[in-house]
């Protein structure tokens, strides 16, 4: 097992440019709360051993599990062989770097994602995997960290009993719970698209090689996005079409509605994509441009006083007999004769359109 | 609800380039417009209160309830509920930004796309979303603001009775609503198509840095329609797929006429698509081109000067020792080398075709 | 209708390059023609009443209407009637600009596609949308115009019962009326072929900018075949795979046989899109070694001469006291310092190998 | 059928570039070979009368007729009819230029391909089109010309009873064949792989204008041969899934064998497509780098002379009164301050990387 | 046989760029191990002769056969013939430059990929072809040499019964295996990720001509490993899709991990490519700026000095009547006019963001 978790961390250790911060996970422990409800009764609490949550398991009211942190193996442990968890999926709930998937087993789904969050701190968006058990009568959420996390408003619903959520099985839970993992990708969106916008005005004004830097940055993060969108529909799809008695005929629209926001930030992710590599070619030809137009104020300058200079070499050479030398106005006349080709060579340039 | 209608805002505030503007949408108030007819008879008028949109539900005759503007919540609702709206729904229908889809439910069919419209005042092209609901015998069709739609065509055929629609059912209204959206697009492609032809025009004669950045404005605005056609087409495709009982056969073939304008539609994006990442390869090209042309006419008129120049200089050197200066011909003998070496020069670059 | 034919009209405006012209169809009336045969008897005659054409419906013979000019639509409605042909598919018939398509109805078989063919006058290539209608015993085709067609193989076919058109039913005219639609792209492959082969030569030869426009050009060609041939060939695949009745098993593998043409048709397109862009990609490198070449020469002739110049700047100086001036070998001295510098020069860029 | 052959002559008239010949197809008369065998027996004989084929289609060894030369139509068709092959089998035949395909049909299979041989003469590699007729006991091969074939081997192994081809039924010998076939694409493959490696090594060494041409023949052949070979994988693959009796079970695992190497063929190319397409980069990118080389060099020279020329060309100047020209020093002062600029200069250069 | 281990070597001679090395495979004999076990017992041995392994075919207990070296024909022949493996079968093993494919019979299922393992010596990375024979309780592998294999830690687990192995059937173990050999492309994953930092960050500093040479190599990698991996893919979904009865429902979860990592090995070479060809962008982009750079120079110190040497030059001149040479300041005056032009093109320059 410990084997895996290296080789993972390994690979995704190509983390991307300026958005997306895999930052450090502090590994501070487990943090287990039960919120267990139906309509008429609620009870939230936290619990410190695995056993205390077994009870829930039987029970007719829905039970969220959520737990904290991945690294008491034996909590983990016990908690999965309680509620029948295959070992396979217990190790891929403590290998964070899954793609992401769901699996339907005869009496619960093992559904794997990434979320995003603002780490509260400093403001920085962090990334988790979270790991969800969907069984008849209860869901069990586990997360990377205690660091934070995208289910306030669902907690906050089920306290407050708004919403039809406290009149819903289990199903909906979890419905709820991907909810809020899937708006956390908005979030990302819209960073993104901020810089977008950003870099574009830049581009118009002043292409900078910094400019570059940013660019291939973004088009890094969104090569990292695209990676963990793509399978991100492959699950809502799947749950959707899924058969498992465990899901519901009425939750179907729900998860349909999961479905689309996913369509749409695979659109939006599609579309950054095309804008980014449409801002590279901007970048590219104005390079060009730049260049073009020093050029061409070489050539102009060059091509004036290259003639001219000439001139002025040939009448400052020394030869014993060289008639214009005497002439009363040589001098004014080797001063018009430059100014003829100055004159002669702004015209041509300016039907050439280059001044 | 407000959460999410703030989220998709804030993604497609990525607004496209020049031909596409979103628009301010002035939040003018709620207009519901009620349009009921049979072959035999027809009613149009405007109603204050949702109630009075309820009794049509049930009357054999086809009604047509239209109301613009998403913002009175409390109409919406009893409007939703009376007709039996999942409220999964009416929040698509209130959040604009979807994705254009259709669902089909035990009793009604949800469509939700955009159209595009000349706006009133100054002839630009306004985007909006539009939904509709196709129950047994009544269509309620949803827009985001009154400021206009594309649906007078088809009033106007119910008014005077023209053509089949008074004769046909809700379905058939619904393909006549959905067939004038999708007319709609035309307008944008039309627009597209001039401005390309301008460009290309603009690109023969002389590409300066300011095409450039048209260029990227088309290919934005191609990008944005083709992220709204494509779902279009699903739309189209899986209507005329579609078993649902509300559909009647007869209504087939004109859903496929719909499903053909779409792929029409999309073709011609995609021709659009070639046709400008086409401009750009010129556009860069041509610059390479201009380029050459500086750089040829710097290297001729410094090629033929730099060595004749070189030979004023020798014979302006200062030597006690300089025999050619004491030459009778000496001045004419080195006007006449240079002469020589400017021919030997033309002679080269005409053999190279450079002039 | 009117409309319509507007609309496509317009977007359809964006004609292609120099293989392709529109052409402008003239308004010269309609023209009827009709051919009857099975393989005793033959009838051909030019008909000028619609109704002159109906008692054929139910000829056992087959039965083959021609008929040239969409504009009288007082004719085209009456034959539509009659040989109950769908409202819809009489609106196709009359907007050119319609996509390859086919359409399966009870009793008839609805195909529309481009055609190609020379211009009897200037031998340009036009093109022209057809329609056919494979009824049980009769196909009726639609033609723009009177200007011509690709059909007479198969009316001298049938005239002089050379092979087995006479023997078969209508389900084989039709494929004999296909094959030589399909037959008809041959033509611009060729045309298109020649022309590759040209530029590929003048590119060898000498790239000039007239030829980038050519190469567009050719592009631009590609794109709008490719458009009308990838819906061809879902028509013969789509007829192929047919269950209709209309079409008896034997004639299954003509069918295969215009499938493949098609199939043949796209491959030879895409070869061409894949050479032409190898062709720009050869025409920007060479501009790009022109470039190197027109440097080299402007930095061997600059380089050499700069630093012997600058020697002659130093002699030409006025210093009273320089004990070079007075020295007896000072000018020949002076000159065999730039010409070591020269040679230096010289054996410099021939290791480079500039020269 | 002439019209057809020239057609896609002319088509296929674009041919490829340095490894592909087509090759001039000497019209050298037809022969007929046929090979005869069980387990126990073999015959071979040479015939001149197409009667002679005919008494072997009904008996019940295995017979491999061989048809080289496709000029004979007389005789073409008396096999054709008396081995009840459908007229448009024999008209595919016949007309070279056809995408590799297999039809299946009661009687008997018919598959067409291309084959490659090295020409025995001056050992370049050949391309000509073979048509298989399967049957239940016998296999006809159709070549273009008597030029040579890849057949040699089988023949061996017929001869010798080597191997398991005596013992096995026609649809063996017919694998037998198109292995034979499929491995004369490797032939290429090597041939393209060795000018692969050598363009590496010389743009490794020096990029010359001719690699450019080069690469780009090189490119071409990969186009043309993948127009070749995805077919032949379609044939492949469909015989390996055909359920037709003529292919026993026992013999599916050989066509699988065959499928699997049209898929490396495919791989190898689509391998070659991306290199040389890597190929090109390089190229154009050396270019890059050898233009910026030379740019250097000229900035180097020019910006280091053109201020010491300057303080030459200053003290070159005849004013009555400077100062300088009588300081005792003067002369020697100036040539100091030059060395001081250029000192400068290269200091300048080095921080900058230039040299 | 000896033909096609030729051909396939020669196309596979096109071996890739730094990360991945064919290697010389030692001809060193053939060592055939066993390992036999099961729950309760455990035996391995090193056996001879091909006929020690015969007994182990029927015992119930679970048996690995691992061969090393495909050189003693033999030997192989003598195996395959004892464990009923198809002629075919036989072929592929010993033929290396298979593409990755599983194939089912009806007594067994052929499994054949690549592995890649770190060389004893010199640490670098192997590739080997290994065939995997699954029968109903027992696992026959085959790899090209003895040098070395990634199978250790699956023998490990056998001999220490650790983990579920020895409870397991041979599917299990088939499963093991192919695992390992998944695992073995982690390892060149991690090399390239690690390439693939270390030139980025050299690209940031200092992008020179070397860093094309590696790019290209790597890209060269990433298009090799695609070709290996892809194939993969096939094969772990196939066996998971698979309704052998070789495998069992137990192993189904296993078999979908090792597709889940293939998924993931795709995912990142994919992304390597994505991240290769934007530095390839970067690289060329940085090469257009250095050059830009250097124009600049050149330009400001061109433009600067040309006019003021051209000045020098006037004064330079020797008619006899000039007369600023008489005035008393004309030389400051001169020198004066100079600095007046470096004054106004430096501010020139600066206006343009040029310094």
């Amino acid at each position: 097992m410990a084997k895996k978790i290296k080789k993972s961390t390994r690979i995704s250790g190509l983390t991307s440019g300026t958005i997306l911060h895999a930052g450090e996970k502090k590994s501070d422990g487990i943090k287990v709360t039960i919120i267990d409800y139906n309509e008429a009764q609620f009870q939230e609490k936290e619990v410190k051993k695995a056993e205390e949550c077994f009870p829930f398991k039987d029970k007719p009211t829905v039970t969220w599990i959520n737990i904290d942190g991945l690294d008491d193996f034996e909590i983990m442990e016990k908690v999965g062989k309680h509620f029948d968890m295959h070992p396979m999926v217990l190790d891929d709930i403590v290998n964070t770097g899954q793609r992401a998937k769901f699996e339907e087993f005869e009496d619960y789904i093992y559904i794997v994602l990434k979320m995003f969050y603002l780490n509260g701190k400093d403001n920085e968006i962090q990334s988790e995997q979270v790991s969800l058990i969907l069984g008849s009568n209860f869901v069990i959420s586990f997360q990377e960290s205690q660091s934070g996390d995208v289910f306030n408003p669902v907690r906050e619903r089920i306290r407050t009993a708004k919403g039809r959520i406290r009149k819903m099985g289990a199903d909906y839970l979890a419905y709820a719970l991907l909810d809020a993992i899937v708006d956390s990708y908005y979030l990302i969106m819209e960073r993104m698209g901020e810089k977008i916008e950003e870099i574009e005005e830049e581009l118009m004004l002043n292409p900078m090689p910094p400019t570059l830097q940013t660019i291939h940055d973004l088009r890094r993060d969104t090569i990292f996005l695209r990676k963990s969108v793509w399978p991100l529909r492959e699950v809502a799809g799947g749950l959707q079409r899924s058969e498992s008695k465990l899901i519901q005929k009425s939750t179907d629209i729900y998860l349909r509605d999961v479905y689309d926001h996913t369509i749409q930030v695979i659109d939006t992710i599609e579309t950054f994509r095309d804008m980014i590599s449409g801002m590279l070619d901007i970048y590219l030809s104005s390079l060009s441009n730049k260049m073009n137009e020093v050029m061409k104020v070489l050539t102009i300058i060059a091509t004036i006083f290259i003639p001219i200079t000439f001139i002025a070499g040939v009448y400052g050479m020394n030869f014993k007999y060289m008639p214009e030398f005497n002439w009363r106005w040589g001098y004014f006349g080797a001063l018009g004769l430059m100014l003829m080709v100055i004159l002669t060579m702004l015209t041509y340039f300016k039907r050439k359109r280059w001044i």
